[in-house]
């Protein structure tokens, strides 16, 4: 009789395991996502090492790139927070409010472009930005080259870093070490992963119908691949334009890089990778509820309304993209030294 | 005749040794000082064990303490910067410069009390200090209790901390998980430990008598113990007044604690430790380098003008305070709940 009922449970298993997850599903993903990779990807052009990773790793967490010496880009990018900082829209000098959200930086390096209008290539190009960003960190090439000169250990470990120039400490090395350090911040093994790997089981019944929905309605056509996201501009409210406080009317996106009509509101699709990990939305950080975003979505880009269960479906599928966050030890930063140029907090032009 | 030549070198060798090191400066030192322990101290009240550590770790790098959720302690006492901020005075909530140099939290559980005035007793009472000041966190106990209590990971953690309590999560158990936290932050194994240890080979000849000089001249008054330093008020400029830009008049320092005459421009004196990593230096953060504060200290406190060479040769000293700087693992905080109060970035009083 137990054995019998245990038959009997292993059937109904099986049955629904079929219902939701028959041999359409598990395949129908593999053509569309790929699993977060545990090890980074090479670097076309900057191959890693591990003095570069260590540098790198120090001066992600080195808020002497900025004119205030207080913000280094773990500031927006804390690797503690999935990437990013759970504000709108990020503060830099001076309290200053940014522009936009903080897109993370964990598994950044699988967009095709950085910056939500793409106008950096890679993460190293994406490093210069925000160092020289009157709102943001507020500094200078010049200012940052003095400050990193003026430090022994740098001058050694950039070196080290980079044996083959002439002139190892400069700018883009700069960008470059932090590129290679911010492309070991992957989140692998969420258990979207561990499905797409073949384990049927890793998402429960209405995380599947989820995903299935998310492939059905049509969300998988901006954001697929590994960072589920991150491949293609996209007009935001191709369909129906959302209301102007979540998509800001002086923001036109893409089209101030292309100054093409095309790209008017057009921003990068970005990762749902450890989405529900980096309220608030959008790039304008308008929205913080992640059912919220799903509905708007489905309305803005699909011209579709969501029922209550679709968006909760959906948004539970979105949550098995939250992968194994990285593991970062402090790094320990070199001591000011008597010629090291010292904070600025005034000014806000550089 | 190359056995004679290292002969005379070991003998020279020898009678430097006995001449700078000789019976003397060990056991004086050892009457005077004590090493860092690589171990943290038991401490009264509020025993260790790996939940709250690693509870304490996370609120010690938690932004959501602060009301714009920007600030956390680790942002003014960087465990990357020898537990400080190269700040002349902190930057808090809205931009705000605060009024005294952050004291670094690297061996401060050997403090005798905590802040430059002395106003918490301990590690724990310090915690609450900054989460409350409007110059700093901005935030009230309210707040961080409604943004703990939102974040289930803490509801279970501070369970787990604080078996005990009937209701585990509160602002007291807040400071107490910090403060075993802070109590790890130690830096044992500076020259000047492995000196005190028995290995007189530890510190150079010049450091030896940077050490004699801070010993004879009377440095040694105010800084002694394991922290050589931090372990009692002392008038700044008990001899003769510093400018008062090193010195602010309307900083009375100690006198507002107290209220008590002999307390004017009192302030405890602080570490020595690893003080050649963590300029500005003073209460007020006015002076950047090292050997000026030595001077500084010698007529302000001592009443005597130390040569140029006796100034080097007492910063050589405090140069070989430099311990093993802390490996912290970054924790990963918490996802935002939807409840989790927002960051609130306006206003400046609480």
């Amino acid at each position: 009789m137990i054995r019998n009922a245990a038959y009997c449970l292993t059937l109904m298993t099986l049955t629904v395991n079929l219902a939701w997850a028959g041999p359409g599903l598990p395949e129908q993903s593999k053509a569309f996502f790929q699993p977060v990779p545990s090890a980074p990807p090479q670097l076309a052009g900057n191959p890693s090492s591990p003095e570069k990773l260590l540098l790198g790793r120090m001066l992600y967490f080195e808020p002497r790139l900025s004119a205030s010496s207080l913000i280094s880009c773990q500031t927006c990018h804390n690797v503690g927070l999935a990437g990013a900082d759970m504000q709108e829209t990020s503060v830099g000098h001076g309290w200053q409010k940014g522009p936009r959200n903080a897109p993370t930086t964990l598994n950044a390096v699988f967009n095709q472009a950085q910056f939500w209008d793409g106008r950096a290539k890679d993460l190293a190009e994406q490093a210069k930005g925000p160092v020289q960003a009157s709102v943001e960190m507020n500094n200078t090439p010049e200012q940052v080259l003095a400050t990193l000169r003026s430090l022994p250990e740098y001058v050694e470990l950039f070196k080290k870093a980079f044996p083959q120039d002439q002139q190892p400490l400069t700018f883009d090395n700069m960008a470059r070490a932090i590129e290679v350090f911010e492309a070991t911040l992957l989140t692998p093994d969420a258990p979207f992963d561990r499905f797409l790997n073949g384990d049927v089981a890793a998402l429960t019944d209405t995380e599947k119908t989820g995903l299935s929905l998310f492939i059905d309605k049509g969300c998988v056509g901006c954001h697929s691949g590994t960072n589920i996201g991150g491949s293609g501009y996209f007009p935001f409210g191709v369909v129906e334009k959302p209301s102007s406080d979540i998509l800001p009317l002086d923001d036109t996106g893409r089209f101030k890089v292309t100054n093409v009509a095309a790209d008017e509101y057009a921003f990068r699709s970005p990762s749902l990778r450890n989405v529900a990990l980096t309220p608030p939305y959008f790039h304008s950080g308008k929205v913080w509820k992640l059912l919220d975003s799903v509905r708007i979505m489905g309305a803005a880009q699909l011209g579709i309304t969501l029922t209550g269960g679709e968006a909760e479906q959906i948004t539970a599928f979105l949550k098995t993209l939250t992968g194994e966050q990285p593991r970062v030890e402090h790094p320990i930063l070199p001591p000011q030294q008597d010629d090291t140029p010292r904070p600025v907090l005034t000014g806000t032009g550089s």
